[in-house]
């Protein structure tokens, strides 16, 4: 997901500004704020920056532009996706954690406990260990109930037998984004290039699923 | 997807609130603005309502309430649901059709022309014959082009490769929802359906697909 690499490993900020997307003065603001390391300084008032910024720039742009993540939560995630001690699973979880999601669910509410118990069964017959493992639910898990629980509230069923298409779909989709995120060669770029599926295409998914709403419609009912 | 049916076939107003979740004062305002047919007067102070009624009430709940479309737009629909001379496909349609969906593409942007195209040849490769055989891009097929040119905008690949996976995985959601909606007995309980369905079930899928993308990520990096 990068853009062509010139093959000049040093550039000027011009050139960073460029190849990153990101303006100058929005980058001189990242460095001011942690989120990139300062180049090497050539000159009074001139630095070069290699490829490695690059990278880490184009990181900070999707958690904060793309991605509405806060300043100092992405200095966060940045610093988490160089952090060697970390495996790579660790490092694309905090940042893809960092995303906003949806409301949480409403404490003290009957149909969030209907919801939380059929979710948890869902968990259960998608058999996804990883959630399943985890001491508490994560943000995903608990947007998954506040949704559910709207349903719910509203005289809907939200039984598992609807849920489930729903979740084995998502793992088909899953396999898919997670072969386009690996195509990247770096770590870094692998962290930017999960933090763009997940943000840019869910557009994409929800107007895909409608426009094939009506393609099944016309077939069955035209 | 409606509420167990107690069997009697005329109700007052009390219990038509409390089977459709709508409260007195919501149904009078509905009455007034036309989106409800009057019931029944049996004195001059009460009228009867019959399932018709419920039915229509329930239409009406999910979409201004769930769908967020405006009372006039409610009203048009709520006709076309009940407009015998068009088909379902379009009964269906003009429900569907009304609900909020995304920003309009940008006019004479580059990126909306790359995307234009990219989603062109996308529908082309889907074979989805309906849409392609619009005059116009339906309102999905004009945010699928905003949500592809955004990509573009910002240097990312929007390509029909990457593409097609989500193309093909929201024919089988389609196919999964609109067996959903075939189980309601009638027409206008269909159309609330499809209603319901398209609303409430996106922020379901967004939820499933981060739980996914965690799980598969745990599967391949831990």
């Amino acid at each position: 997901m990068t853009l062509p690499n010139k093959g000049r490993k040093r550039m000027r900020l011009a050139e960073l500004s460029e190849r990153s997307g990101v303006s100058t003065a929005t980058i001189k603001y990242y460095l001011r704020e942690g989120l990139l390391q300062p180049g090497r300084r050539i000159s009074a008032t001139q630095s070069e920056y290699g490829e490695d910024h690059l990278r880490r720039l184009r990181l900070a742009r999707a958690l904060i532009q793309i991605g509405k993540v806060p300043v100092a939560t992405a200095r966060e995630v940045i610093a988490a996706a160089e952090d060697e001690s970390l495996d790579h699973h660790e490092r694309l979880g905090a940042a893809t954690l960092a995303l906003p999601l949806g409301p949480e669910p409403a404490a003290d509410d009957p149909a969030t406990e209907t919801a939380r118990r059929s979710v948890a069964e869902l968990l259960r017959r998608l058999d996804w260990p990883f959630e399943r493992g985890l001491d508490e639910p994560s943000p995903a898990h608990r947007a998954l109930i506040a949704a559910v629980a709207a349903l719910v509230r509203l005289g809907y069923p939200g039984d598992v037998e609807q849920l489930l298409p729903y979740g084995r779909l998502a793992e088909r989709l899953a396999v898919s984004d997670l072969d386009l995120v690996e195509r990247e060669k770096t770590r870094t770029e692998q962290i930017e290039a999960a933090v763009v599926l997940t943000v840019l295409y869910e557009p994409v998914l929800l107007s895909l699923r409608r426009l094939a709403h009506a393609e099944e419609s016309a077939r069955r009912f035209l």
